[in-house]
């Protein structure tokens, strides 16, 4: 098998088989296949596209590329959440404690990445003493006793994929479908999981900037979910305004503990709630969204779900006070209020601009060597639709750095878009997709 | 400026500009762009194309990559004919004396290449004592006396051609008008002639298979010289079957030699006296084509080609005495015969089968490094539309391994068709392109 033919193949509009994708994949991560031939031929998928076979094989040969997780000795169903990224978006740390509540193992690997702010670990490393790393044995020791733990990632998962993402990223080939799809997939497979559920975000804020973008990549990865046997379901949620109030790593904790203790933002609330219940489906513990809700409710009302969290905390080292105080967590030194010039309804707030501005402040990496502030951020007072008067707080900003609140300052000026007349609020939960296909939620 | 917009720019199906090809141009010949952001721009190409003005820009960019063969002390309008390359092409060998012998200065500084035989300096490296390699003040001083000297190529002329050439060749992205037009056109800019005459080959032994493509591919070299400042005008000529009826080394050099003394074959005749021609009006020495083919015709009929042939020869250290005694080339030890089976006329010749023969018995370069067997060849005895008897001899083989004479014949058997009914003769010369447009010829 020669990469050159491959490349032909694919640049002609041929599907391509799964020994060759499996070759192309296989050679690009031990090396033997340059970069510059993957660039090619990543280039020539861009324009010709590939089927759901070849997005399929493509997936299981990156997912294959590197280590397995095993979660056999995990008992239960194994629901992995994921979502496509979003600014504000802490629904892991509501989720996961709700569902682990109900018992539902949640063993969760996760990366540090690049973004406005920290991933999952770094938001949970603002808890004093938590620590990330873990033994293998101890990660699913922890699973099987309080049914969740949430680690850095150690094992070399799916590394064909961060590889190919890599060029990807320096070689603009990174929007498309297919390529976008198995990235994510072959990852959550890689992590053993029995079933998936995802959360893909859409509008100013995400990747997939339309509905329709975001109900293709939907499917896409349905289709790739339940091609590798694994039971996946899709949610299409709104990020045209961040998720909650707190934008910021120790601030989403603290709304996190919030949430679980029942004062939570009504949107933070319902996208867990709906995720929370597809997750239970998957595993045998409720029957319908309704009965899922409703069990996720209880988990609220009666503090399972806070004193699941508490528990999650202290196995991994950390102060479970902060499930009570949440003045434990790290504080920025400077607050400043920001005040609107005028009178009217927030029509417009440009999310990705917000996640700019908690970039700026510190609170996420623009390098995979950048130092992360967890205590900076940003606290939406207002959101789509709110009434806002003339120089009451629109939003207030948390900084360690003046020179960097300047710069914050000036953005999230520009972020807002107020108009004289009324605003509707925004939908939340979008679409649900299944292997049957895109319902309406 | 950075590659990744270049890259995502032209993806989109944007014009780049003269800067941005610039730029990736000079950071790949340089280094500081990688070749796989260079193959994914590539591939972008392959299916967004280029326009006449991105085209030229790419052309002239390479073109001043690196050194710029300065023909300025060399006397009157320097004229470049450039062949696409077919199978028993040795024009130069009687062009460049009969044009010379009418003033015209013939300056060309020409590389090995890879192929079914080798370059126009391998084929006279089989006149003994023939220097290939001159300084730059010997090569002009030459030309300024006896109006033609012919050279291997030691300046380093458009290197962004050849490491791009060398990346295209390995993903899939050879096959694109532009890229070929501009790789073609960048060397002949870098070699200094004023004016360039281009024989662009179609036909099963052409890289363009079609007439359409080789028209295209002409008007394009034609644009892209014309908005560089050159006079330039292209001849499409068929290449169905080989040109002349010798194929090797050597033998292509017995050939011209035999042409030159007004024995040559009707074909190779022609085709010279047209190219010839149109270099000769480009030289302002004739108004029309009629005129210029007289005036060739003259050089024939007086010898005086064939004594510039001589004296060119001489002047680079070689046995002119060969013009006159061609059995001073290099011999083959085995000469055989091919019997027709079969009797009828010729109907197709299997050009690149010709050429592979050829560069089975040694007679090309397979990788850069081969040694090339200057005595080896095949000598067509029939071209298309000829009668053939049963047993008769259609094709001589020249050889020196009885395995790769083996080997050889095999194929040659295979690259023949004869048909029972008679055969039109091919038209040879059919299209003349100039910067108002194509003409049938």
């Amino acid at each position: 098998m020669r990469m050159y033919d491959i490349i032909m193949k694919k640049r002609n509009g041929h599907e391509l088989s799964e020994e060759e994708i499996s070759f192309a994949v296989q050679g690009f991560t031990d090396g033997s296949i340059p970069d510059y031939q993957i660039s090619a031929l990543m280039m020539a998928v861009y324009f010709q596209g590939m089927n759901e076979k070849e997005t399929i094989a493509l997936t299981m040969a990156m997912a294959h590329s590197g280590d397995l997780l095993d979660l056999s000795a995990v008992e239960g169903i194994k629901v992995d959440k994921h979502s496509t990224g979003g600014v504000g978006d802490k629904t892991s740390l509501v989720v996961g404690p709700m569902v682990a509540a109900l018992g539902v193992p949640v063993a969760k690997m996760s990366g540090r990445g690049l973004g406005h702010t920290g991933g999952t670990i770094d938001k949970l490393e603002s808890i004093s003493g938590f620590q990330t790393t873990l033994s293998t044995e101890n990660f699913i020791e922890n699973v099987n006793k309080i049914h969740m733990s949430i680690v850095g990632q150690t094992a070399n998962l799916a590394p064909a994929d961060k590889k190919l993402y890599a060029l990807r990223d320096v070689t603009a080939t990174v929007d498309n479908l297919s390529l976008i799809a198995s990235s994510i997939m072959s990852k959550k497979i890689a992590s053993g999981a029995d079933a998936i559920v995802l959360d893909v975000k859409t509008g100013s804020g995400a990747f997939m900037k339309t509905e329709k973008d975001a109900i293709d990549l939907a499917r896409e990865m349905v289709k790739i979910g339940t091609g590798a046997g694994k039971d996946t379901i899709a949610v299409v949620s709104n990020m045209d305004q961040p998720l909650g109030n707190m934008v910021g790593n120790a601030l989403e904790v603290k709304e996190a503990v919030e949430t679980l203790n029942g004062n939570g933002p009504e949107d933070l609330m319902e996208l867990s709630y709906v995720l929370g219940a597809y997750m239970l489906i998957a595993a045998g513990k409720a029957d319908s969204l309704e009965e899922g809700m409703e069990k996720l409710r209880e988990t609220i009302e009666n503090k399972s779900a806070l004193n699941k969290f508490r528990e999650f905390i202290e196995a991994q080292g950390g102060d479970g006070a902060v499930v009570e105080n949440t003045d434990l967590l790290p504080k920025a030194s400077i607050v400043m209020d920001i005040i609107s010039e005028e009178a009217g309804f927030i029509k417009r707030i440009d999310t990705s601009e917000i996640g700019m501005v908690s970039l700026i402040l510190g609170g996420g990496r623009e390098t995979k060597d950048s130092e992360i502030d967890l205590s900076v951020g940003i606290e939406l007072k207002k959101k789509i639709g709110d009434r806002i008067e003339k120089e009451e707080v629109i939003a207030t900003i948390y900084a360690n750095d003046l020179e960097r609140l300047k710069a914050a300052r000036e953005r999230l000026d520009l972020a807002y878009e107020i108009s004289v007349t009324p605003v509707n609020k925004q939908q939340l939960v979008k679409w649900v997709i299944s292997k049957n296909g895109a319902k309406k939620y």
